[in-house]
């Protein structure tokens, strides 16, 4: 198994092993990690300089680090895990901008899933029927418009989030409180499995890494700088996909509610985000275009600038050969066109194969 | 029963008389009886003008009118109607600034209800259970807040919204698409009267009108012109409860929308006003911050202009004696309320039976 992304069995560089150690640096020093990434320096320095810099802790030590990023390499390849590094061409330039950016991800599936038209979609662990089938829902109609769902794997709406991905083909990255090969919750392996396909597991913890407390909230951070923006499906006043929320507004990202019930107070902490100003989410389309992506009603908006349907003048029914000659474009290249036109009730058929505007 | 409010049984005047015939023309020629009312011209000489200006009509002539005006009083009269004409006292303010206000308004019940503090609540007919729990719950907490909750009588949100009133010893007006003493619908007459207990049935048509369709959208300015701020509650793409909101808004009142499941296309409509800006309620504490009146909340904000917590200023610990000197207030009616603030969090007790400003 690869690795490194494109370098499939070569041994690590000792780049790769730096950044693995000051992946192990505790998570305080993320910002200042990032801050000394960005400017450029060479991985190795960073590591000398921030242990030099703050008085010796037990394990955070050169040697210590250097020989447990070197575990953590052999465990990856062990286990089929990709690394990405921070000079990686494959790292994802959305989360280099982040207050604190991992200095390496790990991923288990297709890494190409890391792309900048991603949406996340975070809620409830304890999801409500509603909250789920909205969740799958909106996850399935993004993905079948070319969008990767990111969420955490959690039990409730997280995991209809990545389900509904799937079941529409789409790409899905589960993002981790763990290492990429440690499945948490354990009823997720399948689920995790199915999202390796055509998405990934990832995680910014070294591989072997057990779920703790304390990297659920972190790992949140990493949701959200993936995203170009984090849809929230029912959230309580103390959900931790506020946390997701929150890491969303500090990143500059968009943040969108789904509404709900009022009566349960289920949806306390989605709705105190619209009251502040979250962006009310009903259908995939109110999200792509809050990203400005085009939506179904935007491209109906457009339509006049369709060629097909600019040579097909309303009132004005006209046959193959016609509309061939005013689009330029060949029978075999328009009749798909046609019937798609005419699936979406913009054009129909009239007598003598001929088409009209409706 | 009186026929104007507080002039008994005495005989109808001129005025009464030419202003019911004003409500009797055409409701095309509201806007322009409303600029000319609202000059304080005599209600007899701006009938003239206005029957002057136009080109005669079937049934729209002086005597027609005031034959037609003579018979409604009688009929009020009768039937226990009070009438609230542009230039009596009671006339409610807040309506005589819409664009077309009501000539002359026909109430049975209490009219003491037709207040400022007042609040609509309005949505769908066919309300889910969910809409009309929320609407009867926000009415019942409204209500007992003194805010006087205003419908349309209709089937599903709006005669829950009237029950959760009642049953909150509320006073509630029912703005009817009829004349004020024919209900509709019928099922709502056990309704009707529960309302008259202590608020009322109102409508601007003469009594005895029966209801008709062009009728209803026409009632829905009044609801809002009489109300602080509207309410939606489920209202679906084409429900009339958006006529209501967009006379809101035309009136500079504000809308206001309870949100809920995105999957039936059952707040379609409400949801789509929430994106326009209209504010999210959840609980009645949401209308009455947006009404700038005091909500359990803002009261909680309020706190420091306590008089007891005004007594303590912080970091400095006072014991009873020296609170209440500063209060005026007696040992025994201090004392629960130092338990309430302590409870609030917002005091605690320190050594020597001394109390200290958190």
């Amino acid at each position: 198994m690869p690795l490194s992304r494109g370098s499939s069995s070569s041994p690590p560089s000792s780049r790769q092993l730096d950044l693995v150690a000051l992946s192990l640096t505790p998570f305080g020093w993320r910002r200042s990690l990032g801050d000394e990434l960005r400017k450029g320096d060479a991985p190795g320095w960073i590591l000398d300089r921030l242990l030099g810099r703050r008085p010796a802790q037990p394990g955070i030590d050169r040697p210590t680090l250097m020989s447990r990023a070197a575990a953590a390499l052999a465990r990856a390849s062990d286990r089929g895990l990709h690394l990405i590094t921070w000079d990686d061409a494959s790292y994802p330039a959305a989360l280099m901008s982040i207050a604190d950016p991992p200095p390496v991800l790990w991923a288990r599936g297709n890494v190409d899933a890391l792309t900048p038209r991603a949406v996340a979609i975070v809620g409830s662990r304890a999801g409500s029927p509603y909250a789920l089938a909205v969740a799958e829902r909106l996850a399935a109609d993004l993905s079948a418009r070319g969008i990767v769902i990111i969420s955490g794997l959690a039990r409730g709406v997280d995991s209809a989030a990545h389900r509904g991905a799937v079941a529409a083909k789409g790409a899905t990255l589960a993002v981790l409180g763990s290492g990429a090969d440690v499945i948490y919750p354990a009823e997720h392996r399948d689920l995790a499995r199915e999202i390796e396909t055509d998405g990934a597991v990832v995680s910014e913890l070294v591989p072997g890494t057990p779920p703790q407390k304390q990297f659920f909230p972190l790992r949140n951070r990493i949701i959200s700088g993936l995203s170009r923006a984090v849809l929230i499906v029912e959230a309580g006043e103390k959900s931790g996909s506020l946390i997701t929320a929150r890491c969303a507004l500090e990143q500059g990202r968009d943040v969108l509610a789904v509404p709900g019930n009022v009566l349960a107070g289920r949806n306390r902490g989605g709705h105190a985000l619209l009251k502040d100003g979250a962006k009310i989410v009903e259908s995939a389309d109110d999200i792509l275009e809050e990203l400005g992506l085009p939506s179904h009603r935007t491209r109906r908006a457009n339509e006049p600038e369709d060629p097909v349907l600019a040579g097909l003048p309303a009132g004005e029914p006209c046959n193959l050969d016609v509309i061939a000659e005013r689009t330029g474009l060949t029978s075999a290249r328009l009749l798909p066109r046609l019937f798609e036109l005419e699936l979406a009730g913009l054009i129909r058929r009239v007598g003598g194969g001929r088409f009209t505007r409706i």
